[in-house]
């Protein structure tokens, strides 16, 4: 597929150097090699590395060690694992034990991140007897047919990079390596991809090898060629596919540098952020958490959780949030609240029981006939059927509330209420900014989707300045 | 049935008196003779005083003056009004033409207030003509049969009187005096029918006659003995239906003279209505227009569905409303408001197409690509799958919104819009207090269930203290 002299400028910028391929190819060749004479499992490097499609600057090396499927699973984590850091001590300057489906080790050995994981060698992708033994089988399957694509794979890659959704971790939520190549494949090239994706609407499905043999409940969905019931794209979240939808529009309409290579978005000083918020007249809220001592993959969903407990817990008290959102740093994690009102009346409607439900009509109206004046202000009255009162507000100040143990009582995730059992702080306005919080709260305030992005910049530096170099 | 010492009380203070049933049968007589006389209709006396079910104090004569069904309606309208004119020129203080279904006659004779309606003589219910007709049925239908229960519709009428259910008007949405007399001939006397009422639900049917010829959507229906297809009880809301049963229970639970004769509601000075909002901490709005020229059936429901449109209108803009009413005077109409919040921030979140929707989604993107930074605060960025921006309120004040040109834009009532077109005034806090409103805004402010408004005041003076007297 030909590429525009901007895809060819862009290319030559990200194609690995030839040194840095010889270098990348020396250290996995060391390390099959002590594989093969320790003897016990057999060597494979995987991932883009494998086929060609790591980018200038990864410093990614991913080998598995392939063993016998007739061991047990404890016998292969064992085995597997004292492979695996035998190899390590041997090459690596450090290493350190990790965990995803199983342990594996990660190590730093000459400049690169090297992850070496056990799995089993099985015969077929039909037979998997652990989640990373697929592993194997993608590479196995993208390695020949990818060739003709490499450099699409590159652009693509860098493409999502640049707008913020490459990744299929739990933070980014958008597009494996892996899901790349497969779209590229599936639509042959960058390109008829983009054409392609510019139309895509939740709910479209990819399934390069026809064989999907189940339902998914994903905004979009392709379906893993070695297995039928694998949805790769399972981790891309809606706003990260639409933010690639219109990503592409972008670039077919008017293709620029920027695409590739986005200004940087600027983080706010703390006197930039107190104008911003003063002008947008909003009370910001941020509640700060000690980070649980767990993984992200762990913390980032049970975080998300606990925003939209407190979220709901703030609108239930007629605090009305504008927007929401939440940040883990490796101490300190942070919930962030944006309200329109941070002060109510004192007075609150409370709806009780429909009058014609006798016995618990008696009880509401029994109470409340009982009620000193502080504390109601009117009724019971009728109202649609039911009884209602109007009584004292239990906090008429957000911040009230979210230092209340209410907090600890909606449905945090369990290692953040944890946390949060031992301690949190409250922060209005201004005092929510904090130096390592600083970019996260200025792209909180700033909110922009990455064609956002990408459109302001280019007003500022002139149309068509991108365009071509 | 026999009745309490209570009741037997009441029903002494109640009774019309002997002279007063006397002056009522001799007006009442003069005037059947005149038209006897004049011999082009015939007479008939229908009403509480045709059935003997007037309250002491009650000033209301109904005569209905029956003309042959083969007149045509203009004919009807024609010499119906022409002899009630000439009726009422003879024996009234003075007179005028009113309008229901079609025009009568409304005269003062002798300090009694004299409807003379004509009607069609037609042979038996089920060939009415106008809607007027059915009255004589209704007349002949409860005049014999009620004989034994008088004092129970006394005591009925006088207790619905005493809580503001009383009469099937717009403004209270109650019990007519016709539905009273028939639910105490349904259940056999006062008590019964509290019994019953006690246990109502809305959906309920009560049908003497068992010749319920439709279905009907109100909360209460009474299937007219002498049409099967009206419900006598269609005027009653599901508010003025649950107070009634509210205070059906408390009265069997602990019966009072306060349910015949309770304490007037206070009415609230300037100072008291100033001391009362500062400690509810509301936002009190009133919108004041000419009330317009028409009869309170006609004016009322306007005010009401200008109240929800209104009401609607501040909430889409996020004055949350805690409370609205409205109120009809004859010089000028009042619609009330009570918000928790009157000012919002100046950022406004306004969601556009969904991102696949290419068309809508280019117009959306384009236009606030476009937009200078003072009106835009974020994006456009993608929430949920839809286009989201961050832009400039418009109406950051209640007061500003209700004074807005929006306001005569929302659904109103016509002739309040008419009106309101004309002129109308916003008056903030204390400010909505005006003397002749005075009523409404102290019941507004303390609003209270007829049932609370008994349980509280007795609770001053006293439990007990009713019973017996």
């Amino acid at each position: 597929m030909k590429k525009t002299p901007l895809e060819e400028e862009v290319l030559a910028a990200i194609r690995p150097r030839p040194e840095e391929a010889r270098h990348i190819q020396q250290v996995a060749e060391r390390i099959l090699s002590r594989i093969r004479d320790v003897g016990r499992a057999e060597g494979m490097v995987v991932g883009s590395v494998a086929r060609g499609t790591w980018i200038h600057g990864d410093r990614d090396l991913d080998i598995f060690l392939l063993f016998d499927p007739s061991l047990t699973r404890e016998e292969l984590e064992e085995h597997g694992l004292s492979l695996a850091r035998e190899i390590a001590a041997a090459e690596a300057e450090s290493f350190r034990e990790k965990y995803a489906e199983h342990p594996y080790i990660n190590a730093s050995i000459e400049g690169l991140d090297v992850d070496l994981v056990p799995c089993y060698r099985v015969e077929s992708a039909c037979c998997l007897q652990s989640a990373v033994d697929r592993t194997p089988f993608h590479t196995l399957y993208i390695r020949e047919r990818i060739k003709p694509f490499i450099d699409d794979v590159l652009l693509l890659k860098q493409f999502a990079k640049a707008g913020g959704i490459y990744g299929s971790d739990q933070m980014t939520e958008g597009f494996a390596g892996y899901l790349c190549e497969l779209l590229v494949l599936s639509y042959g090239g960058f390109s008829p991809l983009l054409e392609a994706a510019s139309r895509w609407r939740p709910g479209i499905i990819i399934d390069p090898e026809g064989h999907r043999a189940r339902d998914f409940s994903e905004p979009l969905v392709v379906v893993d060629p070695v297995d039928p019931k694998r949805n790769v794209s399972a981790s891309v979240s809606l706003t990260r596919m639409c933010e690639f939808i219109e990503l592409a529009r972008g670039y077919l309409k008017n293709p620029g540098r920027e695409y590739f290579f986005p200004p940087p978005r600027p983080v706010l000083s703390i006197d930039e952020a107190a104008d911003l918020l003063a002008r947008r007249e909003t009370f910001l809220y941020a509640l700060v958490l000690p980070t649980p001592p767990f993984i992200e993959e762990i913390v980032v969903p049970q975080l998300r959780k606990s925003l939209e407990a407190v979220r709901g817990l703030l609108d239930r008290h007629g605090f009305l949030v504008n927007r929401a959102d939440c940040e883990m740093h490796e101490e300190q994690s942070m919930l962030l609240f944006e309200l329109l009102v941070e002060e109510l009346p004192v007075v609150v409607r409370h709806t009780g029981p429909p009058v014609w439900n006798q016995t618990n009509a008696a009880k509401f109206t029994t109470k409340y006939h009982a009620c000193s004046e502080r504390d109601l202000f009117s009724g019971p009255f009728i109202d649609d059927g039911l009884l209602v009162v109007e009584k004292r507000r239990t906090y008429t100040r957000a911040a009230d509330l979210l230092r209340s143990p209410e907090v600890l009582q909606v449905a945090l995730g369990k290692h953040v209420k944890q946390a949060m059992e031992r301690s949190f702080s409250v922060h209005r306005g201004i005092e929510c900014y904090r130096e390592e919080f600083a970019p996260f709260i200025s792209s909180f305030l700033q909110k922009y989707s990455p064609m956002t992005w990408i459109a302001r910049s280019r007003e500022k530096t002139g149309p068509g300045k991108g365009e071509g170099g």
